[in-house]
């Protein structure tokens, strides 16, 4: 079963409202085997709504519209619909009753024009919608099925979900449901990855999207399967070849992120860190501490933005400022030092960089980042550097910093 | 100048992306004078793509796609394009040289698949991409203009505007522009400050709209004008008023962030500022070091996070965390007057709190947030709750940490 979904609204072409509802919309047909071949979004005219309705119909035996059935002059659907499929608009008393019963619980008259609320093309089905006045139709015409929905979202989702989805269930619309796993992986380029998994066979029944996002990349195992066991063993074995593949770069599965992934390392562990940024500014410190929880093995850390704050809230030598300058290996390294001692912690991140716009030099230049991690045994350290502006270098900054500890950690726990 | 907006990507279809794209191209068009006719979204086939170019080519002049354009399989828009316009691929050289380049910066062997990415339609105008390997590309044919934008928005939005509309200015489709002004104020719900602009007038060419942010509303006034100036002369009598209405909740203007106008104020001072963030980790750090430039005024900061952290690094005494636990005014007072006198800064902001989703007891519930503000004159504190989840409670403390020093500066400036 394909479907064609449809926002109608003049908010929408001007880009001040996003379209969460067609998302919605598809999100929940996908889930319930239906797929969505297009979404459509056209304004509050007659001629558009209809050319839609027209490339819909062609196109998919079920189109949703979402949108212009409220009581104003520029809510335009039903009309559209009617003149198009040349059905009649008659007066639904169940839903008059309804809507007159809802302004009476307010205290207030029923405006004459709501009354047009109440009518729908004439041997249509009609969904019930307690949030608000403008009920849900259902049109069936010869093989075609159209479904009219509110744009409000709150109750385009409640009729969706208590009035279409049973009625598209006795009508044996719904098909195999559709499930998913996602592994994330990091460090990697999207093209990196698609390079190693190169050869790597897709099982029949699943499938495998890559999603790139800043500084990561998703893979996405999908599937309609009959039952959540069946789509689990038909992923397994391609799940467990992306690991195998991307190694240590996966860390972590289904939404999970990396500084949740670090948390569990250090918490499973008993480890326990700390941090002083600089060019990343807490960043990292407050991605650590969106993990609930994260008190268990996060302690603290300082922000020494300015030089003296470097020499006097994480222990660097002004000899080293003086001799490596501010962005320089030994200088990270001194405050990733000077953090852990002051902490106590088993191991400290430390990140010192040119974020931009300024800044910049010839053997420094704007994106150049040195990072050190800290801990008993001794002390490493990296220089990068990141292009894109001073938010995407302090982003992939605090990315890199978060996996170094991880795989370091990934590392360690090999060797045991 | 009527545009059609594609958006390609089979996670849109399948509602697990929200076409966000979409309403960010049709938003900017509309200001460019540039009216959307239609959204279209459809998967990563060839043959979809074709349909809706079909479609786009004969309902306007200007089509703008974006997503599809990345090096790996399942990106098809460009396969699509060449073969629905009868198009070769050929390869462009400076595009292939600024890919080369970026994998040399990082140190990476750019993989095979990227080349792809530098091969462009014959006889196309090329936009560079400095943030991701795939160029945006202009294709005029037949009094057709197809402009394809990668999806990853930061790329898409860097292409869009540094490329394609300084590309539509010299084509002269750009037509009467919106113009707009915003104010931006904090401390007042969005109702409070309707209820404060209830009675004003909004003038004849300009329109008045509320955008309530987290933690912030935004008072958007707009209307097409020939020019900025004109549209300038007619916004400013309302901007006038609302100024008045709202006082001092007013922060900033025109995108202007809190920390920014919190840094603003202290350079005009020449003052600087430390930090001390428990609940908020990191959060307020990152914020105020979002804004470019703010080691001028901007000396560092501390996340004692632990107990132990907040004695160690922040100077609070054991016995006021044994007698007032580590949420209280009083551990909020000695954090913030701790980080001053480690940072010798004129001003220092300490956050300590219940950011949850544990933690909370029946007197310090989640939400709970002790504040203090630590200049030479003394410190002052403040105790409020907060709704909301974790990701809210610690944003909100953010903000009104920082307004509260945003207050406190704009009261001295007052009294001078």
């Amino acid at each position: 079963m394909d479907a064609t979904v449809i926002a109608v609204g003049d908010e929408l072409l001007i880009g001040k409202t996003v379209n969460n509802n067609a998302a919605y919309l598809s999100r929940r047909l996908a889930a319930l085997g239906i797929a969505t071949r297009r979404q459509l979004v056209v304004g509050d005219a007659e001629a558009d709504i209809a050319a839609a309705l027209d490339l819909a119909r062609a196109l998919t035996p079920l189109a949703i519209t979402t949108g212009g059935l409220g009581p104003t002059e520029d809510d335009r659907t039903l009309a559209a619909v009617a003149k198009h499929l040349g059905l009649e608009l008659v007066l639904h008393r169940p839903t008059l009753k309804e809507i007159e019963r809802r302004f009476a619980r307010r205290g207030v008259k029923m405006p004459a024009v709501n009354v047009g609320q109440a009518r729908v093309p004439a041997g249509s089905h009609v969904l019930a919608n307690p949030l608000g006045t403008a009920p849900g139709i259902v049109v069936e015409e010869a093989g075609f099925v159209l479904c009219l929905l509110p744009g409000v979202p709150a109750e385009m989702e409640y009729i969706f979900e208590h009035g279409l989805v049973p009625f598209l269930e006795k009508k044996g619309y719904v098909g195999e449901r559709v499930y998913e796993k996602q592994l994330h992986a990091t460090g990697l380029p999207e093209s990196a990855v698609a390079e190693q998994l190169a050869g790597v066979v897709v099982p029949p029944g699943v499938h495998l999207a890559y999603l790139p996002q800043t500084a990561q990349v998703d893979l996405r195992i999908w599937g309609a399967a009959p039952n959540e066991e069946t789509f689990r063993e038909r992923a397994a074995p391609i799940a467990k070849t992306i690991r195998e593949a991307l190694g240590a770069h996966v860390f972590g599965e289904d939404g999970a992120t990396l500084e949740q992934a670090v948390g569990e390392a250090l918490h499973a562990r008993g480890e326990t860190l700390a941090l002083a940024e600089s060019c990343t500014g807490g960043l990292i410190a407050k991605r650590v501490t969106d993990v609930a929880g994260a008190s268990s093995w996060f302690l603290g850390g300082v922000v020494p933005y300015a030089n003296e704050a470097k020499v006097n809230l994480s222990g660097v030598a002004e000899a080293t400022l003086a001799t490596h300058g501010a962005v320089s290996d030994e200088t990270a390294r001194e405050m990733a030092e000077g953090a852990r001692a002051r902490l106590g912690t088993t191991y400290a991140l430390a990140v010192t960089g040119v974020a931009g716009p300024t800044g910049g030099t010839s053997e420094k230049p704007v994106g150049t980042v040195c990072f050190a991690l800290a801990e008993e045994g001794g002390t490493t350290s990296e220089r990068l550097s990141f292009g894109g502006g001073r938010g995407w270098v302090r982003l992939r900054a605090s990315q890199h910093a978060l996996d170094m500890l991880r795989l370091h950690l990934h590392a360690k726990g090999e060797k045991r």
